[in-house]
Order: structure tokens, then C-alpha cells, then sequence
């Protein structure tokens, strides 16, 4: 479906792929060397209950991968969870490359533990491939986090497309809290709509920004800045600390222009320090107060109900475009109906109905 | 598909439904008092390509039709016009009401003609009924273009969807452009998407923005202000100078957070007075830089052919949708399945699976 709009950053909207239905593959890295029999659903689902983090660990495995008895297992293990899941703050973390983003979340995990409770730090990565993305790399970007009892941290999943890592992610967002996890951050990595699909699955989005040098700021992505619950200004600190006061001034000013989202909470804008740990607590009691909020206006409800409805949608709209255009027999006539398309030869509408009723 | 993500404005993205494929309706309004026969399509097709606005109307009267034999005459009509269209200068315009934005187009085309070539005024409103919105209101609206002979002012189709609006609008373009209309707005009118669907139409969006009182400047949709090539600032005169540029500044600050448009071209904030017929040559003169700009880079080419594809594909998708969700055995069993998954009791993948696998 390569020229499907989906593919198109300009077009596609929230065009996310949920890429079920994937084909039997079963990858060596996989298999394990001698066969070690998988654990039944209650083993894991028990495990998970008690917060044992062996067996969530291996829960998200099985949901991560792609042979089917694993996928069997796994889609068990998430139906029987799912009733002692939803009770955690969803956070869902972004941010340009050199924002700080790994230091940064280290700090804010550190801070939040403090107070008790577990916590979750999940990753969604489209390039994200099996051969690369090493946990270890990730533990040491994360190094005081990793070391901490109470956090669980994964690296992206990997998937044929987004749809299929934002999937699997959403399934793992529903082990951890069962297991107990009350805070879990969601981080995006890379280019491309992982941020549509990480907003789509959290609760809160935190939009980490970096002062630019002087009065040109760092490009944001379109679209990023409106789904923002909360701005952050990285790296307020020593020489950079009017550059960041500057871009918090124009940030707040570019939120005036839009009109209260539908939370009714109006985003705030902060500026902190993640090296020298500056500013964190202040950024957590804003995304507090935020919780408080909408818990008090029924907007975190609302908000929840709706993706669930999204995820639903999303998953039976990806799988019909799948089931049309991944037609073999198809991709001849669609690749002709284009160029006739593009010759000016046939109007759009003519063409897509002509595949439509072949 | 009440509860569709589609009909959601935070999540559907640019969910256009083109709502083909109509269940023959007969519209009473429609039915002529004696059966005048139909004109054959080489009688419209002729007289579209000598500029005939009588049989440009006429034609354009059968797209937005719902009556069948209107329907097929309107699909060869616009395949024979099409390769004849393509060469006007599509100009999308929005803003929020009360902006000015009729007198504004009755400006703005006014200013067009007066280099020659003939404009042509479309509209879309997704909340159009057939009984309302007169063409004689519309006319009232822009009083001195609807009186100009080389002006050609439509309100906009009726139709289920927005979708369907926004195709019979498109097609509208071809057929005007046949008719040797080198300059088309495309207007949009009320709430809803029709921004998104206009965008996908046009080279150029331009939003009509107002100076607030004060410091808050009116709201603007979530997403528009991306999409805007240029921004021009109203009611710039007497008391309103000022705060015009104020916003003026303001909005250009807001601009500069975002990265360059795929077009490569910046896009520019102007005021202007719409009622005083102030700074109107300059807006054009933006425009002309524009056109001039993105031809020159190849972008325009680009644009068009991405829109092409994009219709393409909206449509078989949208159709995909409706065969799936319109199928009324399947209402029921969707409402259910809904139901589990706002309870938690079913995950948002398992009931998609469920109602794609039944």
C-alpha cells in the first residue's frame, strides 16, 4: 500500500495501520534453542496479578511476538487482564531529537516514584526492527530509572507498521496495570505519526521543547503543538535560562491563538532543567492538577471511552483496506487506475469506483 | 455510523466520507413539472468548452443530483470534460464567522477579473439542505461579482456526507475549468471538516483571520492554521489598525514555531480591509508569488497529483467503510460490541476481530 495516503504525513490524518492479521512468520530469534513448553494463560495472569515482573515480562513478550501459538496465548493472557486494568495515569511523552528526552524522563520517573506506586516506561518506535533497539541500550540511556525496583521499562516494539507496534503497545499498556504499574509513560522515538498514535493511548501528552538560538525556535512537527496537554522547556538552566524563559513566552502566546481543547483544561507551558533536575517538581504538579481536573469533569472518562472506540474503529478500517489492496490480483489495476488518474485520463472518482467493482 | 471516529473531530483526521454509491432517491424539488428530455452530454460538453454558463449550470445542476439517469449524464459529461480541466488556479478560502468573508470574495474577485479571465465561486457546507441556502442569497451575499459576466457564483451541493459535498465539488472544478474558469474559490461555510476536504482540493489556502479585543485574538480551529499558504488579517482600518497588526505580529510569532510547509514556501500574515478595498493588491500579489514559486519548484505538479491519489483511495476506502458499517445485520452486533469494550470486558482488538470474522 505504499502509495496509499496512509503512507502520506500530509494526507493521512490519523491513518494508523493496526496491521492485525499478520502472516505466520516465525522468527529464529525466537525460537528458543531447546523447547521450553510456553506457561498457561492462569501461570501468567497470576504472576502478573501479583506484580511479578518475570512474568509480565514474558507476558509482553508472547505480546510482542508474531508466531501464532505465542499470539494465542498472548490475546488469552490480555482478555483475562483486562478487567484489572485502566487504573493508571497514561502519560504519553514527545519531543524534537537533542530535546533531552531520555535524561528527561529519568528525572521525571525518579520524581514520581518517590511518591510510591510503579511505573512503566513503554516506547513506540515505527522503524523499530528486531535486530536493533537492544534493551540494554535503552536501560543505559534511562541509567538511575533502570536500576529502580519499581520501574519496567521496554524498548518499541517491533511490527510491520505502526498500527501493529501501536497495537501491541495498547496491549502492554493493559499487563502492566494489571501487575500494579499506577504510572506509565508512553515515549515516542523517531520520525513519522507515532505521536498521533501515542496521543490516541494516553491520558496526558507532554510536549518536550528546547529553546532555539535566538528568536527562531526549533521546529515543531504540524499538528504536535495542538495536542499538547502540557509544554515543556528543556534545558532552562545556566546561560540558556532567558532562551527558555523566551520560548515559553512565544509558546504561550502560539496556545492564546487556538481555542480551548475539548478537555477544557487550558495547556500550560513550563520551563525546567532535566540535567540539573530544576523545575521537575513544578512540571509534575501542573500534569496533578490536570489529572485532578478532568477526573472532576468527567473529561478523563470521556476520553478513555473514546479511544477504546478508536481502537476499535481503527482496527476494523485498517483491516478492510487491508483485505482490498493487499489483493494481489488488485495492485496491477490500482497501479494502472493511477497512472490514469495521473494522466488526467480518468476523474478519481471514476477510477476508484472501477477497481471497486471489478 | 453514528459513533464512527469519522464523525469525531479529534480523532478522524481527514475521514472524508465521498458517500458514493446513493440509493436512488427521487427528490420531488427535482422532478421537472413536464418531462423536458435531457440535453445529450456532447450538447453539455460542447457548450461547457465554448464557455457557455447556461449548459455549465445545467451540468453542474445533474452533479449535484441524485436522481440516476442525472447521475450517469453528470459522470460522462465529467470525464469528457476532463481533459480539459486542470488549468486554473484553485484558491481555497476559510475563516471564521463574521471574518468578512463575502465581502471579501466579492473584493478579492473582483480584483481578479480586473486582469481578465473569468472566476468561478463554489462552496462547500456540510450542514447544506436542499431546501436551504437560495442561490438568491448567496448573490445577495457577493453583490458586485454575482453581477459580473465573467463571474460564475454556485452555493454548495447538498449531499448525505460531507463527503459527498466535497466530490461534487470537485467535480464542479472540472467542469468550470472546462468552461475556461482560470481562478476557482472554493468557500467553506459552517462547522465541521469542510476545511480538510477544501484543502485537499485547492493549490492555495487562504484563512481570513479577525484582530481580537485585547490580547485574545479569536480562536481559531485546531489544525487550520497549518494549513493556511497565507494569512491575511481583516478589518485593518481606522480604530482597528492597531490590534490588525498586533495580530498581525502575533500570528506571524505563531508561524515561526512551525517547520516550512512541504511546499517550501513561507507562509505570509497581511492585513487588509476587505470593506475599504485596502491592501487587497497586495494579498493578490502574495498569491501571484505563491503560484509563481511552487510551479516554479515543482510543487504545484506535486500537489495535484498527491490530491488526485488522495481522492482516489478516500473513495474506495469510504465505500469499504459504508458496505462494512451499513450492513444492517451488522448494527446490532457493532452496538454490542461497543458496549463490552466501554465496559472493559472485551478488548478494542478482540471486538473488531469478532465483528470482521463473523
Amino acid at each position: 500500500m505504499e502509495n496509499h495516503p496512509e503512507n502520506n504525513p500530509e494526507y493521512s490524518g490519523l491513518a494508523v495501520n493496526a496491521g492485525v492479521a499478520q502472516p505466520p512468520v516465525v522468527n529464529p530469534y525466537l525460537k528458543p534453542r531447546r523447547r521450553v513448553p510456553l506457561p498457561s494463560a492462569s501461570e501468567l495472569v497470576d504472576g502478573i496479578l501479583k506484580g511479578d515482573v518475570t512474568r509480565l515480562a514474558r507476558a509482553v513478550t508472547l505480546v510482542e511476538s508474531v508466531a501464532p501459538d505465542h499470539q494465542a496465548l498472548a490475546r488469552e493472557v490480555i482478555e483475562k487482564c483486562l478487567p484489572h486494568s485502566g487504573k493508571s495515569r497514561r502519560i504519553g511523552i514527545t519531543g524534537v531529537p537533542g530535546a533531552g528526552k531520555s535524561t528527561s524522563i529519568d528525572v521525571f520517573g525518579l520524581h514520581v516514584l518517590r511518591n510510591g506506586g510503579k511505573l512503566a516506561v513503554l516506547a513506540i518506535d515505527p522503524s523499530s526492527e528486531r535486530s536493533k533497539g537492544s534493551i540494554l541500550g535503552d536501560k543505559t540511556r534511562m541509567e538511575k530509572l533502570s536500576q529502580h525496583p519499581s520501574a519496567f521499562i521496554r524498548p518499541s516494539p517491533s511490527a510491520g507498521s505502526l498500527g501493529g507496534v501501536a497495537r501491541k503497545t495498547r496491549e502492554t499498556i493493559i499487563l502492566c496495570e494489571a501487575a500494579g504499574y499506577d504510572n506509565i509513560f508512553v515515549e515516542t522515538v523517531g520520525v513519522g505519526q507515532s505521536e498521533t498514535a501515542v496521543h490516541s493511548m494516553v491520558d496526558f501528552f507532554l510536549l518536550i521543547q528546547l529553546a532555539g538560538t535566538g528568536d527562531e525556535l526549533q521546529g515543531i512537527k504540524r499538528g504536535i503543538m495542538e495536542m499538547a496537554d502540557g509544554i515543556v522547556i528543556n534545558k532552562a538552566d545556566g546561560d540558556n535560562i532567558d532562551r527558555a524563559r523566551l520560548a515559553q513566552a512565544q509558546f504561550r502566546s502560539a496556545l492564546h491563538l487556538f481555542p480551548t481543547p475539548p478537555s477544557g483544561w487550558t495547556p500550560e507551558v513550563l520551563t525546567y532543567s532535566g540535567y540539573f533536575e530544576l523545575g521537575i517538581a513544578e512540571v509534575w504538579d501542573m500534569i496533578d492538577r490536570y489529572f485532578d481536573f478532568v477526573r472532576e469533569n468527567g473529561y478523563f472518562e470521556r476520553r478513555r471511552h473514546e479511544q477504546a472506540r478508536y481502537w476499535m474503529y481503527e482496527t476494523i478500517d485498517a483491516e478492510l483496506r487491508r483485505r482490498f489492496y493487499d489483493d494481489p490480483d488488485r495492485a496491477a489495476r490500482i497501479a494502472d487506475a493511477e497512472r490514469l488518474v495521473l494522466s488526467n485520463r480518468l476523474s478519481p472518482f471514476a477510477a476508484a469506483h472501477n477497481l471497486l467493482d471489478y
